[in-house]
């Protein structure tokens, strides 16, 4: 088993299909590299609202948003992992990203991150859904109702609020970003040259 | 010598920093694959315009610029491509483009091009000004005066807005592009991805 030699932060949004590739491949990947993974959901939303958008990228400009889920099928066949679009998109985020920092307390935020994504774009689920959200905790074998119960805490609320506000203060303006030190990547495709850099730390 | 077996069109706008680094690595990587490329100089201007833009998205969104900035200074070490951001950017590239499908036609487009982005990206020099043009092709044994009167017919101008109008219609939002078949690929990264998808062709 390799040691860890160095850190990277993996900052991911769950309404984003880049992100949601990154999350399938990057444990494989900084397994291999040593790397040890720091997983960082936070809210694009207030950053895009920010830049005076209200929505996604992919929406407002149609052609890109037209490229994207061609990529997508593209990646998805090149990583071997499962996508489909979800009919809604992009799905509000916020419910599973104070979960997810429930889970970073609790220890299972990785396996939770995979599951959430899975259910949005192979199952085409609406993770704004409570029921959903629900599913996949009891599938990770988790009673929902304490987690619930755990995010409704002002404590969890503002910590994904501070998360989101390092994001903005850290130079990121989409995801998957990876921080390595100083050095921000942006884009799933850049996983491989920011755990390269990790690995040197 | 390698025999092309499949054909590659790659988009570039003249003000576009990622464009540059592409121009720089295409012949290369073109001849490695036994790949032809088709040289295709367009306006993002009007793209950007009808996504509601009236500069770079590098301007427009400052965090997306000084991103760009790194990212450049990390890509040109990289591929050991000099590299550095002139006083004004976007620069107005209508001329250089035009000029560029002179090129198309007498032969010399890709050293132009490639001269073009040395001047703009690795000297600083201002594209739209005249004189740095006029500099770029007597550096290329060319005499100035009859390439400017070429550019300056009803012709080129059309054939220009065509080439453009060609670039949206086929869903290109951003530069560089490829384009393999009914493939479209944006961005520097992928070009190892359009050339390979082009060798099986």
């Amino acid at each position: 088993m390799s040691k860890a030699s160095g850190r990277l932060e993996f900052w991911y949004e769950f309404s984003s299909t880049y992100s949601y590739i990154a999350a399938m491949r990057i444990e494989r990947l900084a397994e291999a590299a040593g790397v040890t993974i720091d997983w960082r959901p936070f809210l694009l939303g207030p950053i895009f609202q920010a830049q005076g958008w209200n929505t996604s990228p992919f929406n407002l400009y149609p052609a890109k948003g037209r490229y994207m889920v061609r990529e997508m099928e593209r990646l998805a066949a090149e990583h071997g992992v499962p996508f489909r679009m979800p009919a809604v998109f992009p799905q509000n985020s916020l419910q599973a990203a104070r979960l997810a920092l429930a889970g970073a307390e609790a220890g299972w935020i990785v396996p939770f991150t995979k599951a959430v994504y899975l259910a949005e774009f192979r199952d085409g689920a609406d993770i704004s859904d409570r029921t959903v959200l629900e599913g996949v905790l009891r599938g990770l074998k988790l009673d929902p109702a304490p987690v619930f119960a755990r995010i409704a805490t002002a404590d969890i609320k503002e910590r994904l609020k501070e998360q989101t506000d390092l994001a903005q203060e850290s130079g990121i303006f989409g995801a998957p970003s990876f921080i390595v030190g100083d050095e921000l990547f942006w884009g799933n495709d850049r996983l491989e040259q920011a755990l390269e850099l990790a690995k040197g730390r």
